[in-house]
Order: C-alpha cells, then structure tokens, then sequence
C-alpha cells in the first residue's frame, strides 16, 4: 500500500512544530515478536525456557493465572457448553456492565484489548482516505500500524521534554485539522514510559476537542496506578462523550495468551466498531474473565508486589547515576546514555528478555516489573552491562 | 447505512433470471441467536436446560469435547505460558501444515471460521464500493450479512430446483460482471441444505470463471461427507489458484463455544485477509484444536454415529410421506408443506429447538442431527405437530 507517511509528517511538522522525527510506525510492526498476538498464522516462534529466562520484555504479570480463575475456566457449566452455541458466558458481560454502570450496548468485547485497538481503527478511518489518527509518539504503536495496514495515515506529537503526553498540541492539532482526526488515541499510563496523563489534563483534551471527535484510550496499565493525579475515563462515557475506554485482562489479570479484553463506549460508536471486530473468545476465557474481575484480593497483592518490586529496582538503578522515568505502571523506562540496541543483546546473553527499542526514545530501555528473582538478575545484569564501555555515546 | 440491495437484486434478477426474489440477508442478521457467535457485546441470551431440550438449531457436533482433546486443553505447557505473549501453540500450525501440505504464509487462524468469512468479506470488498460478493441462496449468510453492514451488496443467485447450487449460473454472473464480483463464496456441502457442489462442478467453476477472481470455500461441514462426488477444494489452493478454504473446529471438532477455525489461501490473499482480521486464540484452544487434528478415531466414530442416525431419522421422514434433501452433513432439510415458522414454535414447547428459517425455502426445516435419543424425540414431536392441520398451505 502506497503510503506517504514520511512525507506528511515532514509537513505537519512543518507546520505545527510538535511532531518528533524519524519516528515509523512500520519500525515497530517489522520487528520480529513484537506484536505477541498469538495465532497470526505467522507460526511459533522459538520459545524462551521461562524458568532460566527473566522475561521483562512484554509487561506481563509474572505471576501466573490465579487459582480462582483457573477454577472458573475449569466450571463444568462451560464445559458443558463447550460443543454448543448460544452458550453462557460465566457472567462476565454482566459483570462489567455492574463494574462500571453500563449496558449490554456499551460493551465490547475482544480478544484481548489489542483486538479492540485494531478494529477501532478500522471502523473510525477504513471510511475516509483523509481520516489519520491523533496521538503521541512513543506509545503503544499498533493503531499506528494498523492505520498504515489500511493505507491511513498518523499524525503522531513528541512526547514533552519531560517524557510526558504534550496534551495541548494534541489539542491544537485536534482543532485544526478537525476534518482529517479519525479519532484521537491516548495510552494511560502511556507504554513505554509509564507515565500517566493527569485526570486535569484528560479533561483539558476532552474539553478541548470538537465535542463530535471520538477518542480512544487505552487503559491496559490502569490498575497498577497509585497517584490521586490519575483518574480512569469511564467516567466520561458515562456522560456521553464519544470517548471509548479500552481494559484488558493481559496485564494485572495474567491472561496474556488467554486473549480477553473490553472496551466501553456509547452504543453508537460501538456498534461501528463492532462491524469491523471479527474475533469471538472462547467460553472457558470468558468464564475466566468473569472470575478475573471478581479477584479483587489477588489483583491487590499484585499491585502492591508490582509498586514493591519496581520501586526497589528503581532505587538501586537511580543509584547507580541512571535516569528512571516516574512510572506508575508494571514497567519502566531507564535511561542508558548508550543505545538500547546495543545493550538488548548483553541483556539476552545473561538470559533477560528487554524491551524493544521506541523510536525516538532509543537510548533508554523499557523494563518490566518481573518477580523479585528476576530483577535481581536484572540489575546484575545491568551493572555488568553498563560497566563495559559504550559502543555508542549519549545523544548518538 | 444506505444499502440498495433490494433494487440491486431486482435489477439483477431481471437482466439474469437466475436471482431468487425476495431473499435478504438482513432477515438473517436480525433474528436473536441466530450468529452463535458469542462475546460481541449483546450480553448473554437465555440458556436452554441441556439435560432437557434437543438442541438440534445449530448443526452442533452433540457429543461434548472429546478427553483427548480436554486434556490438551489442560497441558501444563500452556498453563505455564497463559500470563505470556509469544506464547507456544500446541503445534497447532505445524499440524495444519502438515495436514494440507502448505506453509505458515497459506494459513490464517480464525476463532472459528465465521471470523475469517467476516474478515475475508471485508478484506475483499472494502477497497471499493463497486465490489460485491457472489454466491448461492440460501446459504450461510454471513458474507452477505457482512457485506451489507459495510455498505457492499451480495449478489444472490437462486439454488436449483432440486436445490443444488447452480454453478453455470455463478459462472455467468462471475464473467458478465467480473468487474463488480469482490469475490465467489461457495459453501460446500451447502447449508441449509447439507448438499454438496460435486467436485467435477467445483472445477467447472474454478475453471469457467476469471483467473485472479478469489473464491472463498467454506469446508465447514467436510468432515461428515461420505460420497465420491465430493472433494475438498485444498488442492487448488496447492495449484496456485486465488482460492481461501476455510474450516472449522466447530463441527465435527466439537468446539463451538471455544472458538477455532482456518483458512488456507496463497500468501498474497492471507496477507490481505490479516490485516481484517482482529480476533485471536486463546493459547489452551489451540493445544485443544492441535489434539484435534489428531483424534482420528474419535472423529471417525461422530461421523459414523452421524451417517446412522442421520440416516435412520430421514428414513422415518420420508415413511411419513414428507420429502428429505439428500445431506452430506451433520443435518438435513426436510420439506413441511407448510411454514417452517408455524411449526418452530411447537417444537419448542415441546423441548426441542430446530433450525432457523431460510428464506425462500420457507416450507423446509433444518434439523441439526442430535444423538438417537434426541431425534427420538424430535420425530415424535414431528408426528405430534404434523398430524395436526397445517395454519398454512403449501406452496404460500
């Protein structure tokens, strides 16, 4: 598909100034095991032995699948049901209308919240070549990729010197060229940094918009955050703002390769994304995923081990001279002072799997929160790694 | 969305005289459980008492998953890695390349194979609002269910009077408006119907009609047929013809409610289809339907049960003077006389759920084949209802 992406993000640059450079959203999408979406007809790729490798590349939730969930996914009922259509699904969409105080029409469901990130961008640009979506860089690039899958195009706004989501550019970009924003696209807290859009400044977007433009955020990292400054944006479906809220139980819920996520939003612009939304989950996922929202004792120890762990990290790496990004999430960025390409490999010699790299960010890497055991390897590693002399030098 | 199917199909009909009047895809759409496609968001229906109703609506395979297949489901392996991306399969792409001879690039996942008629139907006719899907009425609806949702019409050709699909008629709307045809859908046996396209009628069409018009093949119901005159249409896949097959793992796999198809196409057309493609599967369903592939037996023993019991229900059928369609699949049509929907109702109270209507062929009703002791009950049932007089007359 012919797109004119690096032509066009020169002159929105031009013109506006925000946007960073040399960014491609097509780095992230070619890069082998990125996407971690299973069953792509890409085949297997070569498994990692998981009990000699640390694997903090991914933001998955190291602690496996809690037993009350294994337990739900085991329920004779969906067994029953298994072989059969019109079968119940454990409870789960009724759960989530109760969760969050809505109906049957504002529900979406996905396999994985990944899902929902595909077919949204498809439904809000598939109908207008000039339909581009809005959102910062780095973040989480996959309605960038899908967008250039579909021959769209991103208009994509530098992070802050401070790393942080640059809302009023958004904003001003929103306003200017209304006519071309398919839909505006916020990660919160943001992948890769961690860092969170303070609930003042959702709102200051919101606000600041033309009332008709849907946006859509990601909230797969909400339930790791601490800090009062954050609030999740259900609260604006609920007023009926065009505004769809995506969760996902592949992080604090460890169902990664179980596939299950949701998103929320107002009848109408779910319907749209429901025609564009192909994949279904299997009964024993969404009797999982019913159990899943009832742990709240499980997800609590893993919130509080998570905020234990990263914090602890965070320290002994500040310590040893590094900048570490605030996150507030199951992973943070560090920065190198030395390219992460160059150090990604130093990191997988010692049996730890790091974060891809995110353009433009490209000296600092991207770290999961693993278990206590695995981030003791990693700083060993990282002290090893970083006492060797750069290949590469700060603001290379 | 403005559809102007109806005047389309008038328009066809009256240049062609091969169209079935009066046919819409939508009726189809709008009926309540009629997708089984679970999790879209319409939260869950009412659960019939399995223990209580024949449900014989949905051509289910009714004997439950087989353990083989269970304990896959259950392999620690993939238990180890349901909190992971880049998490294992099962050897569930070996096996399908194995089993057709293909590479990973020919093979797309689906959950369940209407994910990928929906995702092909997008893929191949979103680019271009001129583009239409052609194939058979009535049949699967799908596609046409599908294609109208996104704007794009269907072009329905009337089966035979004997109710086989007319293939020299596909033929010749395929040349005649080779332009308009996104692609050819063929589904194969048919269902309502359970008849097949033999495969001397397969290769007349693949050969009768443009080189590089894509022919989607939908093989749901392959496992369950017995005659000669079949053939599965894999090998033109093989030769390099623009053809996707889709399977599924919903039939006689048993795994409905689990969620697992296939297609196999040329690279180029998988490509295409991916990037409409936004489910995935759940790690432990595709152990299971890596198991599945192998419980030869098992498979062998539901398709015999089948042919038996399929066999002995028509015979009763026809001793009772009714007419029978000649089936090749895990269900058959039966012919009433009088409306399907008159009779539907009655079946339900008394316990037993048969097919939906599908429309022209209104006075037939498909009946899924259940084990003996539900068909027991439905042929008492069928005496019951029949034996009274019908509220409508033939032929209305």
């Amino acid at each position: 598909m012919a797109v004119s992406r690096r032509g066009f993000v020169g002159s929105i640059a031009a013109a506006l100034g925000y946007i960073g450079a040399g960014a491609d959203a097509n780095l992230f999408a070619q890069q082998p095991g990125r996407t971690g979406v299973p069953g792509q007809g890409r085949g297997p790729r070569p498994l990692v032995d998981l009990s000699k490798v640390a694997k903090i590349n991914n933001n998955e939730n190291p602690y496996g699948v809690p037993p009350s969930v294994r337990a739900a996914m085991d329920d004779p009922k969906a067994w029953e049901w298994a072989n059969r259509y019109g079968a119940p699904d454990g409870g789960l969409n009724q759960a989530i209308q109760e969760l969050h105080g809505v109906k049957a029409e504002n529900i979406i469901l996905g396999c994985g919240s990944g899902e929902l990130l595909s077919s949204i961008t498809i439904a809000l640009l598939i109908g207008d070549p000039k339909k581009k979506v809005l959102g910062v860089n780095p973040t989480y690039g996959d309605p960038y990729s899908k967008a250039a899958q579909i021959g769209r195009e991103s208009i994509r706004v530098a992070l802050n010197k401070d790393y942080t989501q640059n809302i009023p550019a958004i904003i001003d970009v929103a306003n200017k060229r209304a006519a071309e924003i398919g839909f505006v696209y916020i990660v919160n807290p943001n992948n890769p940094t961690g860092m969170i859009v303070p609930k003042a400044q959702i709102k200051q977007l919101l606000d600041g918009i033309p009332k008709d433009m849907p946006v859509l955020i990601d909230e797969a990292y909400h339930h790791f955050v601490d800090t009062p400054d954050y609030e999740s944006s259900m609260k604006y479906v609920l007023e009926g703002r065009p505004v769809i809220v995506c969760r996902t139980f592949s992080k604090i819920a460890a169902l990664a390769a179980m596939r299950l996520g949701y998103g929320i939003g107002p009848a109408d612009l779910i319907r749209k994304v429901h025609t564009f939304t192909t994949g279904s989950q299997s009964i024993t996922v969404k009797f999982g995923g019913a159990a899943s929202l009832k742990d709240k004792e499980g997800q609590a120890k893993t919130r509080a081990l998570n905020k234990q762990i990263r914090d602890d990290t965070i320290a002994k790496l500040k310590a040893l001279g590094h900048e570490v990004l605030p996150s507030e999430a199951n992973f943070f960025m560090v920065g190198l002072k030395r390219e992460a390409s160059e150090v990604a490999p130093e990191f997988q010699k010692r049996d730890v799997l790091v974060g891809r790299p995110f353009p433009p960010m490209t000296q600092h890497l991207r770290v999961s929160v693993g278990t206590q055991a695995e981030m003791d390897k990693f700083v060993a590693a990282f002290k090893e790694i970083m006492a060797a002399p750069a290949k590469t030098s700060a603001g290379v």
